[in-house]
């Protein structure tokens, strides 16, 4: 298969859960926050697993990607 | 950069989602079933995305993957 398959994959499912974390931040409430946390985990993953391969983050959908501002409205993660 | 590289991170994203949704099914309650909710979405996009572009699932760590099992504890989604 092409190079351009797998990206095109990755490039997806970033998509997906930006539009998913934006929207569950959107939400509110407990389960949504759940939900933001998952999204937020994935694309943090995706965003230092990319930098480590060196391949720029716009070349997946994660341009201007602020992991941080996910969790602005409520952190989580504590301590 | 190599074909390799977006197949890693794919790879990466795959294995902490199934992880991840794992470990929320286990700890149960709201916040978790959002998670769980979450890691579906994204493990479902990944797995449909691979077979449009006939990437075998075993290639991105999908082998075996039952995406309704992650929601046979509960389900979130109804109607």
């Amino acid at each position: 298969m092409a190079q351009a398959d797998f990206k095109v994959v990755l490039q997806e499912i970033v998509h997906a859960a930006r539009d998913g974390a934006a929207e569950a931040n959107r939400e509110g409430g407990s389960f949504s926050s759940g939900k933001v946390m998952a999204y937020y985990d994935v694309l943090t993953i995706a965003m230092e697993q990319a930098e480590v391969m060196n391949i720029p983050l716009d070349e997946i959908g994660l341009e201007g990607f602020d992991p941080d501002g996910l969790l602005g409205r409520e952190s989580p993660i504590s301590g």
